[in-house]
């Protein structure tokens, strides 16, 4: 039967940061969710807008000519190949959405880079 | 200068049901909201799967072999071509993402039929 996803019990079920969990599929695209505190490091992804939506907490996206507050119950989209860098003072939960494939790190690497096909 | 995009704020700036107005694009997506209350026209989508997150209220997604209640805090992905309609008891706020020019009906046409490209 289907049932809708609660988006509170996915965020229950996991807890390390940096570290996106898909719970949904549109067409080509995933919806994931992702929980976070302190600095990302500065990326892009060359093929795909990327979208924020703050769930709980607030975070900022940080970009080469400023910074933007998202907080929660806001949305923001990151077009495709600007750097941009997240960071949160204190643990802020957010949902992604962008293609299925797009790695969190962008072509940057680095200890931060997380499998993109981690469902949860 | 870049700013989020505050949700509540969006649904403050209406309050005719079953008219989504777009508020983000993602590549070829948009991101719409949508109030609604009493009960939608079956129709289907043919070339795109449709997500509706509910952000206030709760609804029910109806499929011809059953219903799927989504509440507040919750997601659903209506498949490509599954024919479905839309209901709410009491007034129900949400966000839908769907491939741009959309068409709230589908091919069903109808009273209810919205412009698919109204931005707010």
């Amino acid at each position: 039967m289907k049932t809708a996803i609660n988006l509170s019990e996915k965020f229950g079920k996991f807890s390390e940061h940096w570290s996106p969990k898909i719970i949904a599929q549109m067409n080509d695209y995933h919806f994931k969710l992702v929980k976070f505190q302190g600095e990302f490091v500065w990326h892009d992804h060359k093929d795909t807008d990327e979208v924020f939506i703050v769930l709980g907490g607030e975070m900022s996206i940080h970009f080469r000519d400023g910074d933007v507050p998202v907080r929660n119950g806001e949305i923001f989209v990151i077009p495709k190949g600007v750097e941009h860098k997240t960071s949160a003072k204190n643990e802020c939960c957010a949902m992604l959405v962008e293609t299925a494939g797009t790695v969190n790190t962008g072509d940057a690497g680095g200890e931060k880079t997380s499998p993109s096909d981690a469902w949860i």
